[in-house]
């Protein structure tokens, strides 16, 4: 079977497009994408890779460009968003959980979901808990597993790859040796995928 | 008759594929192309917008971005191209006069071409007055010209133009009121063009 590595961050915008498209896009064509949460931000942070904060004008095309995008997918979004994230971290140690035990693509989507179309902000009440709930997780356990070493460390870990791979961004899907940057870029992954 | 404004630097790698690109979509839309040369680095050093310093991931993955992309649309490259350039505002004045005489797309798919395809710098020699002999220019004339304080000051408006039009990056495609950035948006600003 096909598959795409998906290299995400909670906490990136144009990774809602991916997030709500990827389902479709799976049962469409048979590719399985393996879900990778990461830091994004602590490589940007590294590479001094500061997208929006004094460019405003930047900002404000980035909302319209997902507005259109959005409308073009046929998604619901509410714009902007609640931006930058506060828990963006804690947001995607639950995705590195969800991954351990098979419920991370269900998380994510759920998650992104009531940030990009109810305003509520991911990694925070009452998303944290609700999209849990909603997935049938108990947010107790899940949040104590998140805040512990073991968890930390996954996260760690899977940046510490995420950097070695040449990642530099979120999303960014990943065909063999061959590395694709931006929603933008699914279909070109799709195509290299179907041809490999 | 449609038109799309295409703001532009000569000096922005990604704006080769659009370039070289855009004389094809027109013939096959119809849609008129109106080719507006201004300085990007102007505006991104005003936002600290530096895309490829201290970020080699990013750069390497520029140029293989580049490179599939080109091949996608069957337009040649030899890459890495020599980046950045040193004299891009030569390039880009030339190109105010071009606007001015009605060769401005001319000049801009030659020096590219040579740029991208032959490895020779946009804006220096011997890619300079090559390109202007190639489409029946006079080199030593429009050189002259092109560092006069009339030429300079249309530069600056263009770019101050450019700015409180809400461009930010090299290529944009404004079509009425919607802006679209990026060689991959090109698609999407000509739907816009064609639906409006």
């Amino acid at each position: 079977m096909k598959q795409i590595d998906f290299w995400f961050s909670i906490g990136s915008t144009y990774t809602y497009l991916s997030v709500a498209r990827l389902i479709g896009v799976e049962e469409e064509t048979g590719i399985r994408f393996d879900w990778r949460p990461f830091s994004v931000r602590e490589l940007m942070i590294e590479m001094d890779n500061i997208p929006f904060l004094k460019k405003p004008a930047k900002a404000q095309y980035m909302w319209r460009d997902i507005e259109r995008r959005a409308q073009k997918y046929g998604l619901g979004a509410t714009l902007p968003a609640p931006y930058p994230l506060e828990n963006f971290d804690l947001a995607n140690r639950i995705a590195v959980i969800g991954r351990k035990e098979g419920w991370c693509r269900d998380y994510v989507v759920t998650t992104y979901r009531k940030w990009f179309q109810e305003s509520q902000p991911a990694g925070s009440e009452p998303n944290l808990s609700e999209s849990l709930i909603e997935i049938n997780q108990h947010p107790e356990r899940v949040i104590e597993l998140a805040n512990s070493d073991e968890i930390e460390n996954e996260y760690r870990d899977a940046t510490n790859q995420a950097r070695s791979l040449g990642i530099f961004g979120s999303p960014t899907f990943i065909v063999g040796q061959e590395l694709f940057w931006g929603d933008d870029r699914l279909e070109d992954a799709v195509s290299w995928a179907e041809g490999s």
